[in-house]
């Protein structure tokens, strides 16, 4: 056994002399596994009444004849022309309310009956042909499922979802606090998808009603995994064991991927960073990825081996960056390395992809050789990383829910977003070199010695008791300005803010102001630098909690900024500002120390430390250098590694070249 | 008798046991005014024959019970969701041609028989059951009319407008210049909303026929103005005498308050300025809705006590804000003090909106302690200020027509906007310290000394005349660039520019030079400054006028920017490019100097002085310290604080700290 | 014979007394060319059963027996009302799927059969009536051609369109690679135009099939051909040799003027440039508009005496402009010099557009002034320029095909634009004073000793061979990054970059890098300068080319981004990066100077020269000084100035005012 390696591959735009070329460089670049079938369903079924593998039949024998691995698609990601045609409520209603028609991909109404039996059907036929071909591996639902749609069935199937939600028009008029502008429901027909037709203006994010908006959001991302278990059940029928996924696009908004995880034998996701220096990015959604299963490995289903396509400035991964963000991936828990794609498509929107093979098909490209390289080293490594678990104390919590919440609400400012204030503190974390998991609010913290809760703007169910929990047996909780302020109705909490982890925190906050991007109020920490704050100022009075940062200017100079709440064996702590990263690295560091969790390198930027730890109890550090120059340390975590053999003691010097990568197994 | 003070308040959202607590707060705070029943209709017509008051009723009870007065609306703003649904026409359809469904408020279309029967029927059955309640002082029709609505229905009603305006198609035809591409319309069907699917291309400011979008302007105003007076009419079938008003928005361009004026009893406005530092736009806007209804006081019907939720970035209101502003709506004829809103909802895009009281039902916040001394302070001044008068030499004129025609013109610069020429001029009154009234073209001009008519781009009527006959009895009218350019149809006039105002500017203007702000002309004032000039530059040719101020730059180097006329025992003044804030300065203070119309403060930045002549004829000085630090004068003006007891002796120190407010009671 | 002098004219917007004044203001201005009808179909056809001409004839008249030549229009360039309400499908469907009604002009679906036979119908009824008449010397069909609808009788006719280009769905989906993406198409009804509702987002340049969105931009370009060419048959009923012509906008990118060309009798365009800096891009598309009938002279239909109205800021056009770019109109071909318009509109979105007449009718205006100077001086210099050629040595292809397929493309850059790339070749070229045609790819290339291909994305026919031929016989040929990338159908060429431009350009290029514009690369100048790079990075590996530019920065440090390639007698020169203006000149003047093809004043910025061959050999050098100030130089060319006629010697000093014009008639 061996990492899986490869990616998407579309035979069916060749001729097939083409494929004899494919799979002499795939051999070349120690290519072992290939996704096939992801859009074929236009091929596989031409006509309502007509299935058709002759294609795929060839795909497949010839790739499982080459000895290769296969991740089979059920090819409905894209919906056929003549079904398009024939059907127009398969096609989806946009935001706007303008029923498309044929087009792009994605495409599918998700509650339309028709896409539904059909696309459960074509799933059904791909898995009762090719189930049992000991070639598969896995089994590819859909594809990078997304979008949503506002059609009348969706109206419909929204009703529904609501009846299952609420029982009762009094208990949803209550849930959306109806009384506010006259909004009473006395019919369950009277409620309308909210868009820019009905309760929305200036977008998605801006909505007259906040409860309306969430609940569409959760019912369309159940809507879309009741296809994904549609297609999966039909896959069951035939083979019983072989897992099933499908491609998550990491941090994506419009799924909450906690509400599908558990339907998924295991997570897999598209990492298409936004730019060159997006590691700690990355490291973050590889750990929001393996936390969906409860650290469980995952797959990078899709990465490109050179540039994309699809942004308006496509630059190119400079030499040795491909490998390097592919063995970060397997540091944070990836058991399968693939790229989209294998051969670039001659026509339409994606012929400037990056893809393995190029237009020219040759293996003297640059890109190529990289490829192979990399093929080679996981070659050699083999399957030892295989099942590894990352040992993680530290927890970030990551919640669909308050990340909606926050962005469509109204008041007290649009320039916070979620992502940016999550990401600020996993920067610090990672800069720390702390071991981290991306848990959702309903995880067993129980774990975990640190919890951090940035921007928790909605708390459900027992998570306030449960982080109390965590703080009261001597672990740390860290949480922020706009946490604690809805229930999971989003509406607010009738006590002081931060609701119900005001006793945690010991604090109040009498009220906020927001500012644009150019106030800085700044914040003097408590033995600590003067750092800025930004966007957000909380006004806290504190009700126990130490004070460890106030402002400095304004009318509230001298008042909390961020403290600190003695409970139990443990703390609260709670930053009311949008510090800087100067700002948010102190609070992080002075809790990593409390518990000595940081890393061996926490002062050398852009070293990356990730440990996993395999079945066998056996610890391979991963060492990861993001710089574009070499690095030299003294090294403070010793083994051998196992791309070079070569050993490292504790102590001693050591270097890794620029771009490079050092897999330990530690003694 | 003292100034209402209260606000908007929806005991509806909570249960009774909240409404205790709330009449214990508004007792600490001294409130006395509640606005009730806004968003009432879902509750109030819970189906299409069904009327159920008892909540209403309950609410109107306690509040009288308590001893507060009531302004009582009719219910109207938001559809409830079963009319929606019903009658789908009575949601509005909108500039891009869509058709809505049921959301959000200010939702109804104004033509639809259906929404004007029983919006109007509410209106009978809500004046019905309360008429003669003793606690009620005021009728709130709707709320906030404004937005527009582009339907058939609407196509109908606009066509019979326009029948009533013009009785023959030729007459239309001329009006609009329809033998410019090929319009001429031969059929009153043929007549369409100008709108993104006719003609409009980049949004409601670019038509291809700027008198067919002014005339549908006019027409949605009335449309708008028409269910107004339908509910009005239905209140006055219950109750002759009580005063009916709806809340104004300011300066809000879509609805032409001085064609309503006319029908309401006193006027009302919601005051969110854009920022802290409002306070001259503010003091214009006071001024604005003063001069709707000839100079009446009129009623501050909203103002947030602490932050709006409705923006991307909503600060909080510096401690002494909302009492500095509340004092400078008195000031400026404000005879009601009120807040949206009382208690904070829950749920929904207001929940973030500042209220008295908040989610925690707190008194001990920093906003409810400032209301509560606010409402202590005009308890204390009782009703002197109640109907006083401001007594004011200068006016300036505001034209929603000119807004119009000029900021839907093709040519000559998007750029020049009609609010930042009106106020720039205004701004510069205001530094002077002049009173000043803003009143409509057709306003009785013989009470001023001095009028301005800033980017006066329509000219209507016998205004030309009437602005000679100022001049020619020894008084000052000044006009700017793009003023006198076109008839109440928005066709040019067949003369030289500035049209009507030729005679009395003694100028014509030969051509004319738009440029981006970043370009910049330096004008040489008489005796003067040089100042900057920007985006709009007349080339002018005096006709008997005087030249004051020469362009410095480009082929027109020393050709007039600015002329003064001698026209009868007066001048007319001739600005004819966009001056920068000093330029302005100097005109309007030369203008103001030769009338003596300054106030006692012209050199003291953002020391405002606003004065009211009360029934019995006692004249009170307010005096509004804007700035954020106390401020120090020799007094121009003496007479007793009404907030204090102070007594102030022109001559001597007086005093004002930072955001500080006097009621001089001048002797 | 002289230079037809005028320019719009439409008197149907006025009272007949107003007619006379015109022609008292023309006469002044020597105006003896008016276009008349241009917007008259409301007029001319009042119902679906009636015409009327009693208007037309008296326009006709009028200016017949006033002597002034007549360019009559067919007036289909705006639908009437009537049409628009009784049939409905023929106002346009736009980009985002919505119907419009009646509003703006340019307004017909060109698909509509009821349009198409009334406007047909129209063209025949006037051209019957009219044809014959001495005074008219052109027949102008419809205005600025242009848009596009989406309705689905474009649908249909798009398909058909297809169907004739492809003969079965067999090519057409290989042309399209539609098993991409599921789309294979199984039934010709299936096909959708690519809009904002089947494969667009973001806009009409976002597609996920290039190749149905190119195919629809090409069918829409055919659909308005095919409505221009049947009002030109049914012109050619009455008529048989009046030139029929319809007014082009230059770089205009929806309609593909190549496709066009042969269809028109002459050329004409309209001159609305950007802004007063743009006399090389005018220059550029002059020479453009020269290219589409093989140098044949062209109109200059229109150009504003003054300012332009439908931009967001209109600035005047300053003294001497409006001569200059008339004179360099001229200069580049022009035998027609008109302005849009001759009196100003009074209502609607045009009558802010400068005209030669105001509103108030004067001549004393600096503008009339100068349309009367210029009138003058054509008079004077008669009918010496007409007919005459340009004798051009250098070739700038130009292709829509490219334009489009570059700039629909995802990936590499959206950054890139097809017009900037080559219009700094143009620059360069214009800066050197070489005198160019601006040619289709499908040009006759054997007349010229150098070919510049900037951008050329796609590559068509047999256009490869046809380069190699040029640089074969001793020609320089000169293409860039992102050329030789796709064939006719947009897809991929299977071969090494540049694909057929290969062999001529003895490189391949292995990848591409794409930034955004703050990233710079220098690229060193072989014995030149070091110069900037953005946007697109080629790496390009020679295979034979001599390297004559080198990147400076980034992993490719010192590979090659500029080479030359020896084939046959010549060169091919590839510009592998987006050079600066310094670089692009550096390259442009080693491939002018080997031939020796720079104009007389290579070093005196803004100092253009034209050549024009009259029939009779005589060789008439434009000198036109393009700078604000004077210019004083030895002279290079000689000759009498036939505008003043000064003789000009070679090697004596020699000086142009400000915006100087001379007409060299050389010995």
């Amino acid at each position: 056994m061996r990492i899986p390696y490869g990616g998407d591959y579309n035979p069916e735009q060749w001729p097939e002399e083409v494929w004899k070329q494919d799979h002499r460089l795939f051999d070349a670049a120690r290519i072992d596994t290939v996704t096939v079938g992801v859009f074929t369903w236009a091929r596989t079924q031409p006509s309502a009444d007509e299935y058709d593998f002759t294609t795929l039949d060839r795909i497949v024998e010839r790739v499982a004849a080459e000895g290769r691995r296969i991740c089979l698609a059920t090819g409905t990601g894209a919906l056929p022309p003549w079904l398009a045609k024939a059907h127009p409520e398969v096609n989806r209603t946009d935001f706007e309310g303008r029923r498309h028609r044929y087009g792009q991909r994605h495409n599918a109404c998700p509650s339309s009956p028709v896409f539904r039996q059909l696309s459960t059907e074509m799933a059904r036929q791909v898995a009762r042909r090719y189930a049992g071909n000991p070639a598969i591996i896995a089994w590819h639902v859909g594809n990078e499922y997304g979008g949503a749609c506002y059609c009348d069935l969706c109206a419909a199937a929204f009703r529904d979802w609501l009846g299952a939600r609420y029982s009762t028009l009094e208990r949803l008029n209550a849930a959306w606090n109806t009384t506010f502008w006259s909004h009473t429901f006395t019919g369950w027909d009277e409620i309308e998808p909210p868009s820019a037709l009905t309760e929305h203006w200036r977008g998605p994010d801006h909505t007259a009603f906040q409860g309306i908006t969430l609940d569409y959001l959760r019912f369309m991302s159940d809507a879309m995994l009741a296809n994904f278990r549609d297609e999966k059940a039909a896959i069951r029928e035939a083979d019983p064991t072989t897992p099933v996924t499908t491609n998550f696009m990491g941090m994506y908004r419009p799924i909450d991927y906690h509400r599908w995880a558990a339907h998924l034998d295991f997570a897999s996701w598209d990492n298409y960073p936004p730019d060159d220096t997006s590691q700690a990015r990355m490291a973050f959604t590889h750990d929001l990825m393996r936390g969906l299963k409860d650290g469980q490995p995952f797959w990078l289903m899709e990465q490109t081996p050179s540039y994309t396509a699809s942004r308006d400035v496509n630059p190119l991964k400079r030499p040795g960056l491909m490998r390097l963000w592919s063995w970060q991936a397997v540091a944070h828990g990836a058991d399968a390395v693939l790229f989209f794609q294998l051969r670039a498509s001659r026509g339409a929107c994606e012929k400037y992809h990056g893809a393995v093979v190029g237009h020219a098909g040759r293996s003297d490209t640059r890109v190529f050789r990289e490829v192979a390289e990399l093929g080679a080293e996981l070659e050699k490594l083999g399957g030892v990383t295989l099942g590894a678990r990352t040992p993680a104390k530290v927890a970030v919590l990551f919640d669909w829910d308050s990340w909606w919440a926050l962005e469509i609400s109204d008041g007290p400012s649009r320039l916070v977003r979620y992502q940016q204030v999550v990401l600020a503190y996993h920067r610090a974390l990672w800069d720390a070199g702390a071991d981290i998991d991306v848990v959702p609010v309903d995880a067993d913290l129980s774990r975990y010695d640190v919890v951090f809760a940035p921007a928790l703007h909605m708390v459900k169910g027992d998570l306030a008791e449960r982080l109390e929990e965590v703080a009261g047996r001597g672990g740390s909780v860290v949480t922020t300005f706009l946490s604690g302020r809805v229930d999971e109705d989003d509406n607010a909490f009738l006590t002081d803010v931060p609701g119900p982890l005001g006793p945690l925190m010991g604090i109040r906050v009498d009220e906020w102001d927001a500012r644009g991007p150019e106030f800085v109020n700044p914040v003097r920490l408590d033995n600590g630098p003067v750092v800025d704050a930004r966007l957000l100022f909380e006004l806290v009075i504190p009700q126990g909690a130490d004070v460890l940062g106030t402002y400095e200017a304004d009318f509230y100079t001298g008042t909390p900024a961020v403290t600190r709440n003695a409970f139990g064996q443990g703390y609260g702590w709670y930053v009311a500002a949008g510090l800087d990263e100067v700002g948010v690295g102190w609070v992080v560091r002075q809790v990593l120390d409390r518990h000595n969790l940081g890393g061996p390198y926490p002062d050398v930027p852009d070293l990356e430390t990730a440990l996993r730890v395999t079945r066998d109890g056996t610890r391979l550090l991963f060492v990861l250098n993001h710089r574009s120059d070499p690095v030299e340390v003294i090294a403070r975590a010793g083994g051998v590694d196992l791309l070079t053999g070569t050993h490292v003691h504790i102590g001693q010097p050591t270097r890794l070249d620029a771009r490079g990568v050092m897999v330990l197994r530690q003694p």
